[in-house]
């Protein structure tokens, strides 16, 4: 049995849905994020920092949403969510979910939590070198969305797909005179990649279970 | 053919150390980074950051360092190098080298540039704030380690033991004074783990080829 360690709106999102693209049975809890129990003794045995998500599995608990979400598409090769990992177009796909995991991600975290990176003090610098570096990332991910590669398609669901869009539904979120706000339009194959997940059985419902809105990559609630 | 786009004592090393175990023919080009050979539009072609390492490969030129590793090491299964997709020991390998690749690593870039997080004036309050984090992942790398998996072995070379004997190596590069600096018998499993792979031809190759030292991970030179 898989279970899921999620809280609403969190990057928990992408691990459920995927989920709910395999027609994996599993249980989801939710934690409360604000109320210490990421603290606890009991979920830091699970996870050491205290992040969510984790994904209890039959091969021990998981955690890092990359590693859940390239684990479980590896697990349903013929699912097509990514390249198997003797196929050609494996190589472009782990490279772009990395560039994503390791750059895009941490630096979005910069902007919800800038006191984390420089202190409290610090938070408005964080930010502006933060954003900067979104902008360049984004413009990278988008070319490379352009070419319509199969794992990050606007016509099927791909692992790589709902991570980005799950991270663009978050930089939409912020309002329109933020400077961290992410237009989506912006990036025209990105967006296409995240209107057509939010038309997925599998993201609508998992946005109604969370509260994410009927179109929760484009339209961000 | 594979081509890696390298310098020395860069990221490319855990790549060029893993072409070596494997015994794979590459070809070594060798960039020099403060002379703007990254940012050349050649080279941007290639990485659309300017970053070292990439590789050439027959599907396409790869990036990221933590990418490449996984792709080689999937490429021959038989090796040992990491689990295989299908084993058991692939949900904790993939957890510990994304939480490596999207924590860690990053945590200590911003050691050496802590410019890039929050501009020039917030250099120390930067270097502060990764260091303590780096104190708190290394921890929790090191418990993993001490349960002795093969994924991170001390007497079989692996691609999450080269990389983050890397990252050990750079952080123990510091002089005695800096705050910044990991003494790494502190940790004494990933301590053994690095003790041991520099003894593999295969690092001790590279080391003589990018002048690293008779010991590359545990004396960095």
């Amino acid at each position: 049995m898989l279970r899921l360690h999620s809280s609403p709106d969190s990057a928990s999102m992408a691990v459920r849905m995927i989920l709910e693209e395999l027609g994996l049975p599993h249980e989801v809890r939710v934690l409360d994020r604000t109320g210490g129990a990421l603290q606890s003794p009991d979920y830091r045995a699970l996870h050491p920092l205290g992040l969510i998500p984790a994904l209890d599995t039959p091969d021990g608990t998981m955690f890092e949403t990359a590693a859940i979400l390239l684990w479980l598409a590896d697990r349903a090769p013929q699912s097509g969510l990514a390249p198997a990992p003797d196929s050609a177009g494996r190589a472009d796909f782990l490279k772009w979910l990395f560039f994503t995991s390791t750059n895009l991600h941490p630096h979005l975290l910069n902007l919800f939590y800038p006191d984390r990176a420089a202190g409290a003090a610090n938070e408005q610098a964080v930010i502006a070198a933060s954003r900067d570096r979104i902008s360049t990332l984004l413009a990278a991910v988008e070319a490379a969305a352009a070419r319509k590669p199969q794992w990050l398609s606007a016509e099927q669901p791909t692992v790589l797909g709902y991570y980005l869009s799950m991270l663009l539904r978050w930089l939409g979120s912020f309002a329109a005179d933020d400077p961290r706000r992410v237009n989506l339009p912006d990036y025209p194959a990105l967006h296409a990649v995240a209107a057509y997940l939010d038309t997925r059985p599998a993201a609508q419902s998992v946005a109604a279970a969370e509260g994410l809105g009927p179109r929760p990559f484009t339209e961000p609630a």
